[in-house]
Order: C-alpha cells, then structure tokens, then sequence
C-alpha cells in the first residue's frame, strides 16, 4: 500500500492535518491503535484559540462549532479574595477563544475523514516504523490479523506522548527538557450550568481550582490535589465541598452541583524533545511536547504544529520544496517553548507547591497583583491566553 | 533635649527625610552611629527612578545631580548572544533613570544639611529607643562621652538592615519574609570609560554579568560568583577575564580595562518585615526591607519610604491627622511588595542557580525571548525598571 504522508494516530491533531492535506490534494492514510469510541472517550480540553479555530474552518470542519461553540472574550483570575477580568478581546486588539470540547472537535474531524473517503486503520497493532533515515520509508502494521505494508514519503508522528513516533527515533538523537509537578487536577464532568459564563482560574492557600465549561448545560470544574491522591476517596460531595472552600465567596454561593459524569485525576507535566523530526519522521503535539493544562495550550500547540507541517507538506509536495522540511522542528519550537513558559508561569502563579515558604507565597501573590494591575501586564497574559500568532512558513 | 522628629541614621534616606522635613519646618534630629567618612565610604547603587529624582529635587539637593548625573534613556539586556535593548522613555511616555551614585546623593544631602544648620549627631554609640507605644517616645545615645536624651514624637528607623531600629521592636511583632540566593555579586570599581553608554545585564552560562557606570570616566563592573568566594581569589586580571566571558563578543572587545579602585563581594538576599512600624517608630528602607540588587531597585524603594513617611509627617504635623500615621506601613508595603517581585523576577531570569536543570534554563531563556520579543513585555521591564507611581497619602 502507498501513499503521500502516513499519519499515526487519529487524535485530534492526526485528524485534522488529514482533513488539510486531504483538502488539498495530498493522500494520506491515518493508523490509530485505539478504536474510534475510544479516541472520543477521552476527556481533554475545551478552550480554542483563533489559531486554531481558523484552520478549523480552512479544514472545512467548523459548522457545528460555529453554532455549538462558546465564544469566551475574557476569563477570570480569582485570588486573595479578589475576581479580577482579564478582558481577552480589549487587550489583543479584538481576539477571543472558543470553548469547545476536544472530544467535539475529535467527532467533528471523525465525520469529515468518512465523509470524504480517505483511508484510516483503527484498532492497528504492532504499529512500526521502518527506515526514517533512508530512501523508502514505510510504515508496518496489523489490522484485522493482516500485517500491512505502508509506503510513504513522510510521517506525521501525531500519536501523543506514549506512542510509537517519538519512541521510534533512536536513542541519543533528541535531547529532552522535563518539570513534573507535584501535584495533580482532580477533574469532575457534571451536567450542571455553569457557575460563570467565563472561565474562573483560582488561586487559593488550600490549592488552584478551575471553573470551565463544554457547553451552557456541561461544566467541568479542577481542584488540585497532591500526586498521591486517588480518585476513589474523591465522593461527588467532598469535591463540591472542596471546590467551593476555594471560590470567592459569592462564586460559591452560586455553584451548582450535581452527579459526576466522569472523574480523574491528571498529573501536571511540562515536557519538549528537541528536534522535532527525525528523517522522514515528523512529531507533532503531545508525541514532541506536553504542556501542563493551566493556560489550555496543549490541544492548541498540537493544531499549531499541524498548522506548520501542513504549510511545509504543501509546499514540498506543489511546489518541490523539499528543503522546507528540514525547518519543521526550528519553525514549531519557537512558538512551543513561549507556549511552555506560559503554561509554567500560570502553573507556578496559581497553584500551591510543597516547598512554598513565605516569601514564595508573596511572590505568587504579588505576582497575581502586579500583572492584574498593570495594562501592560494584562497584555501579556491576554496575548499568551488567546495563542501567540503562528509562526510562518518560509 | 528635645524634636519633633527623631532620625536613626545618616545614610541617604535619613539625610533625605530630614532635609525634607526641615525645608517644611518640621524639627528633626539625625543620630549616626557612623562617622561622615564612614557613610560616604560605603559603594551602593547608582541608578535612580524619576520618583527619587523628583524628591531630591523637592528637598533642593539637585543641583550637582543635574550637572554630573546622567540621564539614561534605556538598558540593554544580553542573553543567548543577542543584545536587546528595553527603551525606557519609549515604553514609559518619556521617563527615565538618572545614573549618580549613592555616594554623591549622600555627599550632597550631608552638604545641605551642614549648611541648613539642623542637628546630626555622628560617631552616636549605645544608640537606644524607648517607650515607643509610649507617650513620651525618646531615643538615648552616648556623644562625644555624653549621654544624651532626645524626646520626640516620631522616631524614623533609617538605620539599615543591620540597625538598631528593627531590633528595638519586641520579638514577635514582625513577621519575617526572607530568600537568601545562593551566590553574590564580585564589583569592580574602575576610573575606565565606560564600555557601553547604557546599562548592560547579562545573562550567560558562566553567570550573570552588570555593565554599569557612575560618570562618563568610572565604572562599575560585576559578575556572579558562587557564596563561597573569597575577593582575594580574584585579580584584575581574573575579574576582567571573566567579565568578558560573559559579555556578548562585540561588547566585551570593547571593553576597557583599568586597575581596580575597590572590590567587594555582596550576597544577594530578598526581605521584607511587616508592618513596617511599631507605636511612634516607622521603619524605613534597607531597616525594613531588602531587595537584591539586580533592577537597582534598593535605594530607589528607600525614596518611596521617605516620600510616604514625609507627606505623612507633613499632614500630622500641620494639620494634626495622627490617624494618617497608621496607614504607613500599609502604603509603603503595597510598592515594596512589587518592587520586591520585579527584584526577585530580574535576579531569577539573570542568574545561574546550583539546581537549575534543563528544562529552568529553558524557561529562563524563554522568559527573556518572550519579555523582550513582546511589546507588552518590554513595557513591564521598562514601568517597573523606571519605577512604578509612588503611592498617594491620604
């Protein structure tokens, strides 16, 4: 079997670099371990940024999100008894999020790729790699008892932090940068309204806390807890009690609650391989870089990602450029590691670390104040939230 | 004997206030444990905010500043082998920093308060406060064999970290915020020109690097080095050598060497007490808080104490509003908190610490790539560099 790009995995990012190359001429075959109900089962983010709300749309992929979608034009820092706004569209000049669930977005990608015919593999086993540095690379797979043969000429290794891509370049070649924090977001889903129109990020002397939303009726609300806690000694109750200790008090009051849909615990990680690409291998998101989930960047970095192999896969493939594909990695990590330091500062100025002694606590404090309070301040954060402008392909 | 308002110590900021309250025609008293000599001898800063600027012209002590100092419109930041410069006037609407060094601050307050006649009292030793909660507050102290009683109503704790004012106030009234970091700064004073006309921090693998002057013919040089060392481990040579290690190329073959006038190794600390007063004695600057010197930030928050602290006096001893004396603490603290953190956040992203692993190193290249590509980020660099607005009394 042969193709243009073999994509491994049919995520989100995998999905939609299809839907682009698809659109635009260039074959593709999609190879997912997981079966597609378990792809869509995973629960993830939900905030958008432009960026990535535009390639929807030049993906041709964006209707049900422009109608189901919640346009969010700020959110809200809460601290020392304080509800302070940051006012996204005012600060960046007109610029907005969308709150849309990853699972949407997985389910709206999912339809197009069998709308349109293109080939995808769920449920493929001993998923291989073969000769990235050579002149025939292929990938090897079982799918329904047939070992399959796939020839391509590059691979988008979209299959996140555990998968096959990343693990398939040999040791010594990428060098690799880690934080992992001590602790971890106790996560709950809930068909309940939410408690604010706008995101609610909350820093409190008892932990960060969360208020987000999927949809005016789903709310999915984040305490942080230690990295040993497990989610069996969380009841319904104990969480909404725990939520609310760390709300502004008349959030709280106006919480709803009700029965959990899911609940979990996810450990809080920063994480960059550098290079991004080996041979004909090309990593894309989690498979490269994770994000800790304060500050939602990580669906959005992988749609970034996407956005720059898309440009270069275009133009390699149209126009011959083949040089371009040697840029990749240099193109995506400037706009990663900004997007790195943004999730760490928000990570480090919202939530509670073991050593925190007196004076850090005041650091974090002060830092809450000062950037609230100077415009300039503002700025940096609006301009961080709604996504640093892609990086151009040239 | 007997004044309206006591004053512990003779180094810029007790010189200032007193100079201020004896323009406006409050008595006060300068008690020195010091000589003259002693004082003037001690290298400190030289960089100065507007906010400073104006108050020393307030207590008309500016004229040689006007004359000699110089007016810097911007600094440069060196990382990663670039040299990004933060445009002060630009990024502010036109304020700046004056470089002059403490030293001839103090120089000129000790000549206008010589010429203005109003009482110091240097080489004071046994220098004691008493019945501060009391209602007759005085301070003892031993002069030329004598021991003398001063009554007043207000005592100013001008005396330094290492003072006799902090220590007077009972064990468990203050709570203590502290970081000590872990290495120190080894300057170099020099008649040499200076190597660029505006300040240069950089941040090297080898360490942090400060390129600053006190005219256009002495400079001030320093570089990181470990807690450990010893100022007699290093030559000129040695000093010099390291310097321009750390300097970016086209700057360090620049540079002018010249034999050292003095060399010093600082440690580096942050500390903050609160409150900042106790019964009729309001603690002031270094007596209260420490910051490290990176954003030369120390002398300049001792200013914003004594501007606090004199509009304060003004009105309670004017128009008689003692309830203005109790918010003291509370103004200052609210601009020592943000200065303290734009302190620790420029010590932080400079320096080379013992326990930075790869992915710290990472961020803090990050954060200066983000801070100085960003015109929001600039614009925090440069309102905090140049000083943020003194606080209102009222």
């Amino acid at each position: 079997m042969k193709t243009q790009v073999a994509i491994i995995g049919a995520g989100p990012s995998g999905l939609l670099l299809g839907q682009l190359l698809h659109k635009a001429g260039i074959d593709n075959v999609i190879i997912e371990r997981q079966s597609p109900d378990y792809v869509l089962g995973r629960i993830r983010a939900g905030v958008l940024e432009q960026g990535m709300v535009d390639l929807l749309r030049e993906a041709g992929v964006s209707a049900r999100m422009e109608r189901e979608g919640l346009v969010h034009d700020g959110f809200e820092l809460a601290f020392d008894g304080r509800l302070e706004r940051i006012d996204l569209r005012g600060l960046t000049g007109g610029k907005t999020v969308m709150v849309y669930g990853q699972t949407e977005v997985t389910r709206d990608l999912m339809e197009a790729r069998v709308a349109c015919g293109a080939p995808s593999f769920y449920n493929a086993s001993e998923v291989e790699l073969h000769e990235l540095k050579g002149e025939q690379p292929h990938v090897t797979f079982t799918h329904q008892g047939q070992r399959i043969r796939l020839d391509c000429q590059q691979i988008a290794g979209c299959d996140g932090f555990h998968g096959v891509s990343r693990q398939s370049i040999p040791a010594g070649v990428l060098k690799e940068f880690e934080r992992v924090y001590p602790f971890g977001w106790l996560g709950v889903l809930a068909d309940t309204p939410p408690v604010n129109e706008e995101l609610i990020y909350a820093n409190h002397e008892r932990g960060f806390a969360l208020c987000s939303m999927r949809s005016p009726t789903r709310t999915r609300y984040y305490v942080q807890v230690s990295s040993e806690e497990k989610v069996e000694d969380w009841s319904d109750e104990r969480f909404w009690d725990e939520l609310k200790r760390r709300l502004p008090a008349q959030t709280a009051a106006r919480l709803v609650t009700g029965p959990s849909i899911e609940k979990s615990i996810a450990p809080l990680r920063s994480f960059v391989v550098e290079p991004m690409q080996y041979g004909r291998l090309f990593l894309v998101g989690d498979a490269a870089h994770i994000v800790p989930p304060t500050g939602a960047k990580g669906l959005n970095l992988a749609a970034s990602d996407v956005n720059t192999l898309y440009r270069i896969l275009l133009k390699v493939h149209q126009q011959g450029r083949t040089e371009l594909l040697e840029k990749y990695s240099d193109i995506c990590l400037r706009r990663i590691w900004k997007a790195e330091r943004f999730s760490w500062w928000m990570t480090s100025m919202l939530h509670r670390f073991p050593d925190t002694d007196a004076f850090s606590q005041r650091m974090q404090q002060t830092e809450l104040d000062y950037f609230v309070g100077s415009e300039a301040g503002r700025r940096t954060i609006a301009e961080n939230y709604v996504g640093l402008p892609y990086e151009a392909v040239e």
